[in-house]
């Protein structure tokens, strides 16, 4: 395989995706990210109290929501879009029109390789997102799209071209993703292990999806990337991600896309406080042991066709099963319903547009 | 967690493990690997003529059986084990009275890690064998027991004791373990990417088992590792150890045990002839595509709660799907008995015990 640099003129995809940033804080971090962000337009989601000013550092072109925007926006539906947590990010993928999203959290910085070079993770993950995944069967010697690489003996030749990318998980150095039992048992801990590999998620397994370093084809999944109601006036917060990363990955699986995840690393510099973390995840840790059962042996029905019908099927599971395990539940189900409502108001070309299904998928 | 070196004095596990190793040439390979394996009991098994006289270097401890000494041992039953093809090695396996077996091709040497320095294989594979596997959900920071990783967020706290690991699938620098096709197109590529990962194969997702770097848990698994009919009178050969991997897969998602694969790598020098290789893989590359829907979609039943009663049922289902995509695979499923009563007459001790089914079992 020629070597991408050369297929690819950067920046990649330039007119076609989007950045979104949610944040409470001027956007210094991007001062980092200057040379790998500028070309690119970005979304920014201010949470929090909308009357303060975000200073966004000069020469980047942006659109910016706050509290007020959102509301405006999208009436008594914005009750779907979270409040004081991160999770209200997915504003941003509603209003983007671009077939792609990267997000990332705002203290997250470029990150270097073991040779010392900075990486270019926007760069990694469009090459992911536009490279094929192999779902179906599992290769050892990790993505065999990548030079270098390819099947291994005992690959089926059937499966060898794969199936569309359709999101790609990027991981973290320095401070890893931990939940706030393990920070407090390991507050010194910082991953240094750069491994250098990229891989399909299996089909049939879900996995949690952390959402600083994420990218995805809005085209293909968009409309199930929902962060789910957390922060302000929810029981609990840092399950955003891990929300969105399982029903999307079911979906994913249904619909025979694929899901990366690995390279590119960014570079995470702060640890949020694990007492305030332990506050907001005590009840999401006690619950994922339901969830994650509930997750793993979902199944849509056939005439599930497309991401929005897939997501709409997936609400009424969420309220017929976990509606017992809490209340909560019945709430987000209705939420999940509502975003949809939201998502192809905004969205009208691709509201009754059923996926294509490629290759191998199971509907 | 404290460096595995203070916890393990080494030779690990030293009257614990057999190093398994078909050949048809003397074993100057082994003068490379001396420093890590000279403490090890050997168990040789020489293919081909057996008139031939075999050398291994001075001062290492060994047994060697040549094709008289298998038709001696079990009879009538030796037709289970492979003529002229690497698959013989699971003899090995069987007259083994070890708990733990590493199994290597007299072409792999000693590879290097980034840093420059040995990688000693045998050490890592035992550490893998030795510490949990995690198949019931995904980690993204790869294997969470090695020092300075751990589980992520959102990932279940009643999954993180992990199961019992049976096997320990280590991969190859240089020359990638590659089918005829792709060795044909692709004759200069070499291996160079050193990913530093041990990571556990999800339940449900089977996976090309490579046997040239492979450790495994006999008291575990051994009986499943049968690398069935190749070579001399049988129509396809280099399909050993992946009709071991399919069937091994199986049988550990069903009694609940797990398999690694990644670190650590081999030197694999010499690229076998693609022109050969071809001849002997064009069958199974067209029955591929037939066994691995059948393996994705095996069931066993709950009263299979030992490997043993896991393969008779493998055997009894491999007659009845797969006998009519070639009459080869009644011969084979006959020959999975046989290698099944051939190994209870050799390891009588073992031969009723039922699995312990660890936590997460299907069965």
């Amino acid at each position: 395989m020629a070597d991408p640099a050369t297929i690819f003129p950067a920046p990649l995809l330039k007119d076609e995706l989007d950045i979104v940033i949610p944040t409470i804080r001027n956007l210094d971090f991007l001062e980092m990210w200057r040379p790998f962000f500028q070309p690119y337009h970005l979304i920014i989601v201010q949470d929090g109290d909308p009357s303060k000013t975000i200073k966004v550092p000069e020469g980047f072109g942006f659109e910016l929501y706050n509290r007020n925007d959102i509301n405006r926006i999208l009436g008594p539906k914005a009750s779907c879009i979270s409040f004081k947590d991160s999770a209200c990010r997915c504003f941003g993928y509603m209003v983007s029109k671009k077939k792609y999203i990267y997000t990332i959290d705002d203290d997250c910085f470029v990150a270097k390789d073991p040779s010392g070079n900075d990486i270019n993770a926007l760069e990694h993950h469009i090459k992911n997102l536009l490279s094929p995944s192999t779902p179906f069967f599992f290769n050892t010697l990790y993505d065999p799209y990548r030079p270098g690489a390819d099947f291994v003996r005992g690959y089926p030749f059937s499966l060898r071209e794969g199936t569309p990318t359709a999101v790609s998980h990027g991981l973290w150095l320095n401070i890893p993703d931990y939940d706030a039992p393990t920070q407090l048992v390991k507050p010194l801990e910082r991953n240094t292990r750069y491994v250098d590999a990229v891989m399909t998620i299996p089909k049939g397994t879900i996995f949690p999806m952390c959402g600083m370093n994420l990218a995805f084809n809005r085209e293909l999944i968009g409309p199930a990337m929902y962060f789910g109601l957390m922060g302000d006036g929810q029981p609990i917060g840092r399950y955003d991600d891990m929300w969105a990363g399982w029903c999307t990955k079911v979906i994913c699986d249904h619909l025979g896309l694929g899901v990366k995840t690995g390279l590119p690393y960014i570079w995470h510099s702060k640890a949020s406080n694990p007492f305030v973390n332990l506050k907001k995840e005590y009840k999401g840790i006690y619950w994922q042991e339901e969830l994650i059962p509930f997750f793993q042996s979902i199944t849509l029905p056939k005439d599930c066709t497309s991401v929005q019908k897939c997501y709409v099927e997936l609400a009424k599971q969420v309220k017929e099963k976990l509606g017992k395990v809490d209340d909560y539940f019945n709430k987000l189900a209705d939420a999940m319903v509502t975003w949809i409502e939201a998502w192809d108001e905004l969205n009208p070309s691709g509201a009754t547009k059923s996926a294509e299904l490629p290759n191998g998928a199971s509907a």
